[in-house]
């Protein structure tokens, strides 16, 4: 590594950060408000989190932040409206900072989420860094396949779609795999639901 | 490579295909007919297009695919409504196929964008599959800060701003510095014009 060279420089951390950055995008005039709301009803007590133009970032626990990321796209979902999620989950970058975390907590989920429907979504995984990664790759897409959630394969990006839980039991269990396997590594995901367009959003 | 074994079997391509998913936001409840307008009014006619329930790709020649994206956001941007575009750019994946695409053109760019106006963006590069890739991520937020359209690094993305030929230009750049230097690359980018929250979208 050449020294005094990258933009974040003397940065980098071993602490067990998950994080998400994502954008809420609300197909109404009114999507100020329907925004504000969803964040605002997220419990936030074991992430830490920032709001900023462009998105939100949840980081801590992956359990935690999983759980604030999904409460969220559930308290946004008016059931009516078409709205997506564009989320960025990552850990291990080489330029993350040992700042920003809530990682002192226990495992028990703070947000309650017993509603239940269903989501078109595509995602990419990316892991950095490491020669073999189209075997990552495999093995997330077939995990999709496993679990009855994979549409199918796209350009630059596989679709899935299925219910809300399901969806995101499969991502904390793509993430469990990528924390036993690989250093760095990110997951893009675009969640949409209330879509005109209704392809394959019901299976 | 494990034979037989990826969902991707058989695929690759030496073709020289640049392509781009992306999806657009339009934050009014007359969002249809404002994307249906921006897509339909892009010249397409330089590059392989698709459009399905989540995003639209453009598949070809760099030059076009982008020439192509950017008019698709300058047509839907009313310069009143909050409108996002979230775009995947990417070439050389070893899962790609040897089809869906338009090479054998010249390089007269075909829509005309003379339009100027002020964009927010965040953007993350991913080179896949060497080990040197937090070189190659260096270099282009180094881009970025020496074409002035650098406002700050975030967890997981960076932060630009600026006019929107400019952005696409730096876009370019990037594609074109990856296009020597990395055989698999994906340049994930966020567009967002006519946000109520203003930070630092014009300079």
């Amino acid at each position: 590594m050449k020294k005094n060279d990258y933009p974040w420089e003397g940065c980098g951390t071993d602490k067990d950060i998950t994080g998400c950055r994502f954008s809420l995008s609300v197909m109404s005039d009114e999507f100020v408000g329907k925004i504000l709301d969803g964040i605002g009803n997220v419990d936030c007590s074991k992430v830490w989190s920032q709001t900023d133009a462009l998105s939100t970032v949840y980081r801590g626990k992956r359990i935690h932040v999983m759980d604030a990321v999904k409460a969220c796209f559930i308290h946004v979902n008016d059931e009516k409206t078409h709205i997506t999620m564009e989320a960025t989950i990552s850990k291990g970058c080489l330029g993350d900072v040992e700042a920003d975390y809530v990682l002192d907590v226990d495992d028990i989920l703070v947000n309650k989420t017993d509603k239940s429907f269903q989501v078109l979504s595509k995602i990419a995984f990316y892991p950095l860094g490491v020669a073999d990664y189209m075997d990552h790759i495999s093995h997330v897409v077939k995990l999709a396949i496993s679990k009855g959630l994979y549409n199918k394969s796209g350009h630059y990006a596989t679709e899935l779609s299925g219910d809300i839980n399901d969806l995101f039991d499969y991502f904390n269990e793509v993430l469990e795999y990528a924390e036993r396997h690989i250093k760095h590594y990110v997951l893009q995901a675009t969640l949409s639901v209330n879509s005109p367009t209704k392809v394959k959003e019901e299976k």
